[in-house]
């Protein structure tokens, strides 16, 4: 878990960060208490899941089991008197990115959040859409493989980093030889997906092709995006984005093969500016526009 | 073509209807001459394809070349002096239900046009998105066929009535009984969509499974749409929205089966209430709205 104090104009002053373990509200509420001074506007909170921003309440949350019953709200409000808000984390970071990162200069953009799953957030009109924008579950494989979220063929279970591990585990198993083996000296549950992206840099035949085919299907999502969306940019956070020579750039070539020309000529696609702190500083924002402080 | 002049309370109170051929912006005016009085506030014009509503242009219309060279807010605005504006026919029609129609108390819906191809619009927050919204060209099978756009796997290349009739041609061809053999007197390249529906209320075992068949891919394009944008309804119209019973129905389930179970529980699938009105309502209640006339 991650926290910060971010002040008016979006600056990180104080950065906290934890493992997210043992109960989330005893954490989340630790972290408060060590960042909180009576001059704290309000308290932001990013969730990774399905958020009510009506009633604040996580709906479903697949990693973080346990959050749905929090009323955060209450418990945090009961504690520290100032306004919560709670957000999903890559509407949030969206929302940073849009106020001080590389969404500044966008009208509408779309932000998608590339680590073990794919998250999305949307600007349209430099307001943050009160979307889902469950990006990572749109099916792209109608007859694909099925999703936890009980889907087929979703986005998340080919482009992810989950996606690229389980297929680099299961090309090892099938004996495929690849410097990722002397990597994991064997043992290729050890693996991450940061493993891959090296050995793809190291020139690893297996880890370029895993990364160029998830990079593939990125690029049919970001199509979808642009079809439906028409944004003027497609801003790209998250861990993998950082293997944006490869798994990126397949992307960037897919999607313009498969959207409208006039659309895909005119988008940006672009790699986020705050990274990590997009969700602390957006979820920050949101308080204090919700509050009318901004 | 269909024509009509829209009081400011959004009925339509004369229709013009005439064939789609020879030079459309003569058509056009034609019947804005028909229906022109010094009580007109504007013109509004609904078009299948891509639009740029900041220049009046249509960038590409698939099925309506030509229309990309015509400068119609210069032409028409020069012939009546009034003001004129033009959106994508799916997106006024979107734009229609919303001030008359089945989205009147709705704050958030999409509508899908199902008919030879798919088309769309979205409203968020009681307002029409200016975004392309080609929903019908939104990749559903990544590895799929080839779509006349460019793209690969296209909702529209599995679920529209295009798609149903070249599939029922295909079957017959490849020898499968059914009753549309008779309907079309041996030559299949006679039927049409209708054709197919009306065998499937007639019991014919080929016209239900392709019915059901297209219905299970508008099932898989809702859920895209319900896990990306949570609207409160998706509304229905066009030709094919008649086939509620059979291609609906599959679609309702299969939207169900996979869209979060958080989201498709709350959303409403319905028919369109103004049918082939909508965009006729549509475009001019955007124009009575850019004129602040409403």
């Amino acid at each position: 878990m991650r926290a910060g104090l971010v002040s008016r104009d979006g600056r990180i002053t104080r950065r906290i960060k934890e493992p997210t373990s043992g109960d989330v509200l005893e954490l989340i509420t630790h972290a408060a208490e060590k960042l909180f001074s009576e001059e704290c506007a309000g308290i932001g909170l990013a969730v990774a899941g399905l958020v009510n921003r009506e009633n604040s309440r996580v709906l479903t949350s697949p990693n973080l089991k346990g959050v749905e019953k929090i009323d955060f709200l209450l418990e945090l409000g009961k504690r520290f008197r100032i306004p919560v808000i709670i957000e999903n984390d890559a509407n949030a970071a969206a929302f940073g990115e849009m106020w001080t990162g590389a969404g500044k200069n966008f009208s509408s953009f779309v932000l998608l959040t590339l680590g073990t799953g794919i998250g999305g957030g949307i600007i349209y009109d430099r307001t943050l859409l009160n979307v889902a924008a469950e990006i990572g579950h749109m099916c792209i494989d109608a007859d694909g493989e099925r999703c936890p979220c009980g889907n087929y063929g979703c986005l998340e279970s080919y482009a992810s980093a989950r996606a690229i591990l389980s297929k680099a585990i299961s090309s090892l198993e099938h004996g495929r030889d690849s410097i990722l083996k002397e990597y994991c000296s064997g043992n290729c549950y050890k693996l991450t997906a940061e493993d891959v992206f090296k050995a793809a840099l190291d020139g690893d035949a297996l880890a370029r092709e895993l990364l160029k085919n998830a990079g593939k299907y990125l690029g049919i999502g970001i199509a979808n995006l642009i079809n439906i969306l028409s944004p003027e940019a497609v801003i790209l956070t998250g861990g993998l984005s950082g293997a944006w020579d490869i798994y990126v750039s397949e992307a960037v070539r897919e999607s313009s093969r498969r959207a409208f020309r006039d659309l895909s000529e005119k988008v940006k696609i672009l790699p986020s500016l705050l990274m990590d702190d997009a969700g602390i500083a957006g979820s920050a924002g949101l308080v204090f526009q919700e509050n009318k402080i901004q």
